[in-house]
Order: structure tokens, then sequence, then C-alpha cells
């Protein structure tokens, strides 16, 4: 993702516009890996290719969008190819995405650190209502955020159809060395269960080379929540990450894994996982293996 | 589609030899839609990748082809992935196609101009029986085309396979502030059916910022027209369209829209489009955003 | 595949750190095929578009992978999207590669030489038991590859998964002229069918402007055997080519086809291969037309 292609630019001074870009980027991993699913230790890897488009009109907005090659013909939701990308348009009222795009309260909050090659089943990630096809998130989602000083506003919206709407508000405030983030976000799902309201706050800190981050969210309507940490601790090239989350399913897991940096884009990771099973039972998992950036 | 990779320019001096190229490019939309159909107005949005080839042979033959990322995948008529891009090879002879291609008759006459973010049903696009998979299209369709003065030939045929024979010829002369076209086709069903021919003629004018076209197309065989007329008029960054169509269904349909220009790749774009259906009733169909070019 | 987007470098002297490639390239034809299969003499027409990515670590190691746009979304095997391409970490340990990558004896012995545009059913691909999805193949497949001095060393193994264990590992000799290689590979079916091992034999020799290369492989459990030859002629910008094989099939199949290189990427190909098939009766193939490679 950090290669633009300048010949557009070349082209522009001979045929008298200014084109916009696109930046053929990816990522891939080889390793291996154990989910303590009956398959025994196996072989794991993936190549995956991504594009990220961005231009400049006359006036001085930015605009552009994303997508990856492979859920580039996925028909999302809104029953257009290419909803599984994004676009987005910014400038001085700030900016506007649509498509498959993190609802607002995800936006302020976002997740745990994770670990592994594979984020070995990405049980850091706390829950949102928005974007989740878990939940029928109908895309294309969109999202609108405004920055001012150390503060950032955001506000998305689901696409409304049928009873499935869905709408969130989150804030962040982060004045350098530490964060705290708020949302809030609500799905109708019509009828007998009618609303379901999620709550959520997020504070990070970095002492040094330790970051340290924590999540607690709350589903009103469910008496359900969600809470967790992580920390990462980085000393040169190496830095190690650990989680421990409670998620809706009332068991808690948790993670430990270390990345190291090669250089390049390529990095050395692995991980373990414990994966808490509500009916009892547990299942840990672990991976190693080369991340790659392109 | 306006970026070269030079890099290969680069290679090739080193390497010895002229590689071919391939540029990156693509489109994007982002905005709000009601298509009159019980969903209420809501958001649109996707982004499309696509790739233009191009090479020269040491004869002087150019030769390409061009796929969007979310079609390479699809196995398109003839059996093979990537059918549904299109390859050429040109030269003094002409320029020869293969893929999804247009037919003969609708490259030579086309369609009317079209409004809206989305095309609102491209309802302002005539009927084809060439590359049609409504009609049965088997691809690769194979397109030729020659020019000469102000004159270009058009010739083409549809992979002919089972009892479905399909071919058409074109002509269309654009000496400058006109054209006119004509193209005829004609695809055979086999059996009861047997063949069915289209002639359809093109017109086009422009008189200042006003650009007039018009299109009439006859089946001879069954009895049915389709004829319209579409207008664009520029003035500054803006351009007005508004188009209305007989089509083969019987019913009038009208469009309406505009496009703002914001530099950079970028516009505006606006439509209503409102579509008489057949068995009486009608849909008034609009939206509103953000075209963009990569 | 001959690009490098070299504009990562610009970025990288700005940015402070050296990033990875995405090269863009692919590969086109456009003629006309029959396959005797009753659809009679056809068009036939394709694009691909393909990536391959390289970085290297700040330790010297170099790293990367590739996949086809039109496999970039296939799950394949190992359940991840992007299976289907391969990546690969090399230094001076070797070169280890996973994914969709060869078997070891098939990267050591390697097909016979293919003739026409399309490959005309690739008859001249002798049967390899590993990353053979007719066998069950279970990716990512593990390739591992040594090289010292005019010897290359392979080892593979597919992921375990069930009792479908494969295992394979070959040589290659080859000092200039010639080579020899020697490939051994092993797939555990369990139960009553147990293992099924493979050995091939594979020699190739240049004689001026002539290469012939034999191929035997023997089936040790199951009293099979496949063995093949084929040779190349260059005359200035023209190869003929001509095959003649005896699958596990047990009939022998023909292949006589030319290619004639029209600089640029482009080339005229052409080729007839005659199918003998088992039960009785043949299949007389031919197809001709344009080659091309972005």
């Amino acid at each position: 993702m950090k290669k633009i292609l300048l010949a557009s630019t070349v082209l522009a001074m001979s045929a008298g516009y200014a084109a916009a870009d696109v930046t053929v980027g990816g990522d891939g991993r080889m390793g291996i890996i154990d989910m303590d699913d009956g398959l025994d230790l196996r072989f794991t890897s993936r190549i995956r290719i991504s594009f990220a488009a961005s231009g400049e009109t006359d006036g001085g907005l930015t605009f552009g969008g994303s997508i990856r090659a492979d859920n580039a013909s996925t028909v999302d939701g809104g029953g257009d190819i290419g909803t599984a990308g994004s676009v987005f348009i910014s400038g001085a009222f700030g900016k506007l995405s649509m498509g498959d795009v993190d609802g607002a309260a995800e936006s302020a909050v976002g997740d745990l650190s994770g670990v592994g090659l594979t984020g070995l089943g990405d049980l850091n990630e706390v829950t949102y209502l928005l974007n989740n096809t878990a939940v029928g998130a109908v895309r294309p989602n969109a999202l609108y955020e405004y920055s001012f000083g150390d503060v950032t506003l955001y506000a998305s919206a689901e696409n409304p159809i049928g009873t499935n709407e869905a709408y969130g508000v989150g804030v962040k405030y982060a004045p350098g060395m530490y964060s705290v983030s708020l949302g809030y976000e609500t799905v109708d799902f019509g009828g007998a269960v009618g609303n379901i309201d999620h709550v959520i706050l997020g504070a990070s800190a970095t002492f040094g080379d330790a970051t340290v981050k924590a999540i607690y969210g709350d589903l009103e309507n469910a008496f359900d929540e969600q809470y967790g940490l992580s920390l990462d601790y980085v000393f040169g090239a190496t830095t190690v990450t650990a989680f421990a989350i409670n998620q809706f399913d009332g068991e808690v897991d948790y993670g430990l894994g270390a990345s190291y940096d090669l250089g390049g884009g390529a990095s050395l990771k692995g991980g373990v996982v414990r994966n808490n099973l509500p009916g009892g039972g547990d299942a840990t998992m672990f991976d190693f293996g080369v991340a790659m950036k392109f």
C-alpha cells in the first residue's frame, strides 16, 4: 500500500489534466498453525493484493477508495459489485466514507492488540453492531469523521433496508501519550426485539516502551458485557503483545505473542491463544511464521 | 486507465527487450439513490479496479487487452477464465478484438446519453442482439474495425456454438460536428424461430454547446421498434443531459440529469429517470453523489 | 511480470523505510480453436492479470509472492483466501515457498514441451501426485529448494489433513547443455489403498538449435507407467515443437506446433494434437492465434 504510480503525473503534463492514482500493495504470510481443531499442526500461507486510489479535485478536496483483489467481485449488501471496498471524499468539512467501513463506535474505540501470524481467530476483537454481517449489516455503511485539535468525532449509518436501521456515534480524544474514546451504536431489529443499544469505552496509554489498552462495552438491552485489556511492549525490533478479554460469550480468553521486524516489510510473528468456550472446554491455538507487507 | 507503468522501460533497457505495459485504473462512486422499489432512499457506493495492457511488436503492430479486477475470474461463455475482458491486435489492416466486446451495430451506433450517478437502470441504452446475454451471447465475441478518412467500418461475429449463430456489420461517418451511423445484426435461433434481424440507424450533431443524438432500431421479423433522442448541453464545468426513449417494451421512458466536473477525475452527478412500465404503472428513480475516475 | 513499480523507492526515501514492490503483469491470447468436441471451429480469447510482490529484509533475505487476479479470491484447500497464489522467502539457506506450488518431483523433472495457442488440453504434461487436486491436494503445499554448483535439491510436503499425507523429493543436475533429474513422491491415502509411490526420471539435452527432453515415470504400487519425448527446434524467430507421450491412460498422444516471436511480448502460436482415447477413438484438436505477454 506504499506505492504510488507516478506515471499519471507524466501523462497529465502531456494530456493537460491531473489524473487520480492507483497504488498496488498487498500482504502475505507463510508459516505453521495449530488451531486445536483435530487438523493438527499444518502449513498456512496466503497472499493478497490491494489497490488504493486517490486524487484531488481542483478545489482541493481529496477523494479515492480501496479494495482488495480478492473481494473485488463481491456483491456486498447493496447489490453492487465493488461494495466490499470503500470510497471516500475529504476536505475541510471532514471525511465521508462509504462501503465496507467500520461503524462510528468501532472507528473511535477500535480493538485490543492481537497476536500471531494469522490472528488466531481474532479473539482480541470486541464486538460491534455496525458493519457486522452477523448482526445483518446492509452495506454500504457510511462513516463521517471530523477532527479538531486532539479530538475526532465519528458518525455512521448503515443502509436502512427493511427494519434493520443502524446508527452510531463516537468520539476520541488523543492528546499524545494517551487516548480516551467513547462510542454508542444502536440497531433497530423491528418487531418484538426492537432496538439493541451498545455503549463502549476505550482508553490507551503509553509509558516508555509499553502501551496499555482497555475496553469496556455494554449491550444496554441485553445485559451483556464485554471488556478486556491488552499490552504491547517494544524492545528494539521486537514487540511482545498480551491480551485478556471477556467477550459476550461470558468466558475469558487470553493471547500472548511476539513480532520481530526483519525490515523491508517482513516480520517474524508467532502467538498462542487460549479460547475458553462457553459450554466448557477450551482450545489452545498457536502459529508462527513470516508476515509480509508489500 | 490513465497510468502507464514506466518501469518496464527502465527494465527493458537493462534486460535488452521491450516489454508490454499494464496500466492500473478504476472508477468509484459514493452517493444516495432511490430506485422507487420499496427500499426507500439509501446509500450507494462502489469501487472497481481495471487493468489495460498494451505492447508493440517489432513490426509495429500494437496489441493488448483489458479486464476489470471484479470480472477477472469470470468464466464467460467460452469456458475460459478471462473471457470477460477483451484482447486486441491492430495495425494498418485495422483492429481485431475478442472477448466481451460490443457487436458491430453497437460499435457503430452506440447508445443515447445517460444520466445519474449510477445510470439509474441504464434506460438510455438501446437493445442490441450481439454480445447480449439476454439473447444468449456466446463469448468471445469478435469485432473487426477499419477506418479510412471519416469512415469506420465494423464487422463482428459471435462464437458459433449450437444454432446460435450471430453476425453484425456497421458503418459510421463522422466528419466533425456531426455523425451518421448504420448497423445490421442477425441471430439465428434455429428451429421455428429462425433468424431475427435488427437494423439500427443513429445520427448525432453538435451545435455550439449542445449535442443531439437520435437512434432508430427495427427488429425486422418481430415488428418491434425502438427509438429515442438525447441532448447534452455543456456550460462551463456542467453538463446537463436529457433523454427520451421508446424501448422494445413499447413504453416511453425519460431521464434528466447533470454532471459537474470537480477536476482531478471527480465529478458530482445526479439524475432522475421515469420508467413507464409496459403493464401500466411507472417508477421514478433518482440518485446523486460523487463519481470518481482513477 | 516484467514491471517493477519504482515509486516505492521514491516514497521510501522520503518516508525513511524500504518497502516491498508489487509488479503487475499478465498474459493474453486471441485466436481460433477446434477441440474436435462437436462445437466446431470457434473463437478463443482471454486476458489474465498477475501480481508479483518482492522485498528484501535488512539481513538480505528476499521474500515475496505472486497471485493472479482471477484466482485472488479462491479459497484453496487451506480455508484461506489467497492460498491459490504462493509466497516465498529465500537466502543462503535456500528457498522456501508455500501455496499453490509444484511438488518436489515436478519442480525437478517438469513436463515435456507443449504446443498450441491454448495448450490444447496440455497433454504434454505428465502426472504428478503432489499439488494435484485430482489426487486430493490439500494446499498450501510447501516446497524447499537448495542449489549448489549445477545441482538443485527439492523437498516438498502437502498439508497433512486427514490421512492424505503427501511428500516428495527431487534432484536436478544441469551443468549446461544437458540436464538429468530424478523425483520421488508418495501419498498416503490411508485405509486399504495405503501408500502410492511415484518415481520419475527426466533428461534433456541441447544440440545446437535442437533441444530434446525425455521423461519416464512409474507408479510403484499401481503398475502404471508414463513416458514421453519432446523436441524443440529453433530457427530464427520460429520454434517448432513436437511431443509424443504415453500417459497413465495407456494410449500414446502426439502434438506438433510452432511459435513465431513477433517481438514486444507477442507471438504467433499454433498447434495440432492427437489425443488417442483409452476406450478407442481419438480427438484431433488444433488452434492458432496471437499469444501476448505483458
